[in-house]
């Protein structure tokens, strides 16, 4: 089934909406998960939105929370999001986070008893957006051993740096070796095997059996330097906020408790060290070299971050989303029961 | 050869001095290099020392250089390092940025012109022990291949994070799978293979023979994600700062040019988010919980970063610094060039 992205951000703003989310906050989280499914980011898209319902209804997502700043000081603030949708949480968040980079050059705002805010570039994105370096992560529900370990510590904990100006790069990675919603695409997908080095199974064994992975745990991206980096989300996110660490979160498939995740966001002037536009000179010359190395074989060309992404973008802008059977029976049950219309397919 | 390290730290400052190196600048360079051998981190340790004198001959480092602040804004400084040794312009750097995080929460610090700076943790730790969260990332010369490429364009580009408080965590980790110097040091140590995912030879092609990588490149950690955080720390150092980019650096074993590097240094304070003591609790009870994972097959038990840095200190202070007989035989020769005497064998 493909379908229009615009068509698709009524149909996920109208299921919000029966559910009596306030049309501006349904309209976020419809747009931000439209976003990632026009970039080809499909683990973080409107897939997603049946397991947002669910947890609306039981009331581990407050639709009619909003969140409030807790403290500010100098950079720095430190905001409650008391189980609001991410997506709210995140937009306030960044807002004060460029807001203060443009009184001190950097505004750091860190939320505790936030909800799942979807891709994290969404979010560096706006930050860019409003003319600032940005830079966001959040921790996770516990899926990931610690290098060396079999219990599940750590979230994929991504990390994601937008830059403002054109579009040239843009980074938005877990710090595992993929994002779990990679494996559960390729279970809605109905694929059963995953690459080498996604996950392990139960016993800390790895495998490539994609049921077995999804009863199993993530692996860190190149073993304790993924590990490494997990903690360091974890530090600036949820140490840091006072909110739920490691195996105390829920998350956005776990029915039994509220998801309480951290995030962080950090703005950056780059006008405190160089004019605007030669930042995106240098910027341009860093992606041009970086691209002008030789293919490595088996490959026709060198991109950068952000490059397949725009790409997918602008052919699904212009054919269409193409979502999985999975997905797409996911989203016909959760219409069906809030007897909300399907929207029609891409002409 | 092993040799108690304030025995080290002596005759390193010693070299430096005969040289004309003013003893503070001479003092600092020898304890962030022994420093680093103090934390089995020999690839940084006093194996470079030699390298260091061939760059202050050939005037890449300009031991008499101070470099000094271009510009300060809110929480954010622009420094040239002059060409200066990377140890003192970092010293400075993490200053600043401490002092501005103390006024603005946030203190931001990126020099250019700068040169080698030993291990990137022993200056997040400097700006740790001033109080404050510390994250530093330096680039490096290019001898790492994008995802995709066979040509080198980014540096290990490493990237450190440092807590205030007791010693819980440590992240100090290049973005390739492994640092240059860990390839030298096999090397030196006479070792002709490196692990399989280290490094590749000149076509792009995997290698685990050490001569053959020496002549290659290292590989990115994780495919693209290494390649997108290298760009990163390549963003925030060198773009930022107006400083020699991919290609454009020297290097610490490169004759031919000065090594022109840019880092970066952040401080946090995390006063602004919650109590010193209450960061100091969480972060405990966070290693504690990550420890408490079962060990996957294969392992005794599960560590977190740092901790294998400070069982070998602890050892490295009771029983001495082993050198290994390549670069033992460096150091005896630069020795011997500058007429200082050999440090004694530990007993």
């Amino acid at each position: 089934m493909t379908i229009a992205h615009e068509e698709l951000v009524s149909f996920a703003r109208e299921i919000l909406v029966r559910l009596r989310v306030p049309e501006a906050k349904a309209d976020l989280v419809a747009r931000s998960l439209v976003a990632s499914n026009l970039r080809g980011v499909d683990s973080h898209g409107l897939q997603l939105l049946p397991y947002y319902v669910e947890q609306i209804l039981l009331e581990n997502i407050r639709a009619g929370a909003d969140g409030k700043v807790i403290s500010e000081s100098g950079g720095c603030v430190l905001f409650d999001g008391e189980q609001a949708f991410g997506q709210h949480v995140a937009a306030q968040c960044c807002d004060h986070a460029a807001r203060l980079a443009g009184v001190h050059g950097l505004g750091m705002v860190v939320a505790r008893e936030s909800n799942h805010y979807g891709a994290a570039a969404f979010w560096s994105q706006r930050i860019a957006d409003a003319g600032y370096l940005g830079l966001t992560a959040c921790n996770a529900s516990a899926l990931v051993a610690p290098w060396q370990g079999k219990e599940a510590r750590f979230g994929t904990n991504p990390i994601s740096l937008a830059l403002p100006g054109p579009e040239l790069w843009l980074l938005d990675m877990a710090t595992t070796t993929v994002a779990l919603n990679k494996v559960l695409n390729a279970s809605l997908s109905g694929k059963e095997t995953i690459p080498a080095g996604w996950a392990m199974d139960a016993e800390g064994v790895p495998t490539t059996d994609t049921a077995t992975a999804l009863k199993g745990l993530l692996m860190p991206l190149g073993g304790y330097k993924g590990s490494g980096l997990a903690m360091m989300v974890e530090i600036l996110c949820a140490v840091l906020s006072g909110g739920a660490m490691s195996t105390e979160l829920g998350g956005v498939y776990n029915r039994t408790k509220p998801m309480r995740t951290s995030q962080m966001f950090l703005a950056i002037d780059v006008k405190r060290f160089l004019p605007l536009d030669e930042f995106v000179e240098r910027m341009r010359w860093l992606v041009e070299k970086v691209k002008s190395s030789a293919p490595a074989y088996g490959f026709d060309e060198v991109m950068v971050a952000g490059d397949p992404e725009w790409r997918a973008r602008e052919k699904r802008l212009a054919e269409g989303i193409p979502l999985s059977e999975g997905a797409w029976k996911n989203l016909c049950e959760t219409a069906a029961r809030l007897n909300v219309p399907l929207p029609p397919p891409a002409s």
